[in-house]
């Protein structure tokens, strides 16, 4: 599937900590962790482990910009 | 101002793309290029331009895994 | 791409309104309109035209309850 | 109240499975099941409980377009 | 119609700004300005114009901490 | 760091709720409280505590308007 997302970064999942009903799932961007927070619904439906190839997918609307 | 987000991704502004009201910003992060979609009020307030040093600040939960 | 958003609802595109950088587009699901706003790059990307079978992917933590 | 909401889609409220703090709700919207991320705090707030005609409210900006 | 978003902050309409496809509408709550960027057709259908007493309606995900 | 997020209100921690991954800050902001949800993560890197100074800092796109 294609995706309006214009963000789409891969690499690989270095950790998973899972919560009650959510969990934070960290990739690793080429050096960059990036966290996501998903439902633990998604790590199972995913079969999500570390190791695994990933990306983390996210809309422009939501990337705030500092300087 | 220390962030509560996760993620805060440094780099380069390579291209700001100006609409009516709102504009589109890409960073340059270590090569991946990342795109977001923020007011002109705060391209203006920031003076942000081409060649800055900025950062993309993301809230975990807004981050979709994709396997 | 299998995705951890819990919400993949697929239908049809009936309308696309494209704006200076950003568009609005709409996908009938069954009766229920769904509308989503994404960068005008992305409707461009996906080669987006009224007719296509598409999905609207949202978050579960985008999603407010009203009772 | 009236919301700028672009998408509110009414259902049945089919699940809901709490966290320590937060709540999954599961919506039927004729047939697709939404599920909403939600506090608890929220839940207890809207005495929320199986079987209640709920809606689910998502601003137009957080829906991604899949192909 | 009860919300489960956490945050209803009530104000004043103190300025609309119209895009092509999106408005930016600023709500003064008890001295501090609230910006909105909802869709022109959200606008038109609130008929919403300055003067207008009106609501910022956030849910807690989308809030970030700074320090 | 200067922000793009429209949205910065400035107030008092009244409360943290803690879950297993995820917190509910509160935030006094000159008498409406706002509440934020983020990874427990944050609230120890910030080492957040009740009676700080804090922020609420929310994009334009995340907020709702409701008349």
């Amino acid at each position: 599937m294609k995706l309006s997302a214009r963000n789409v970064l891969t690499g690989t999942v270095t950790a998973i900590e899972v919560g009650q009903v959510t969990s934070h799932v960290k990739i690793d961007i080429g050096g960059s962790i990036v966290t996501a927070a998903i439902t633990n619904e998604a790590v199972a439906d995913l079969s999500l482990k570390i190791g695994d190839r990933a990306s983390a997918i996210i809309k422009a609307s939501d990337v705030i910009v500092g300087l």
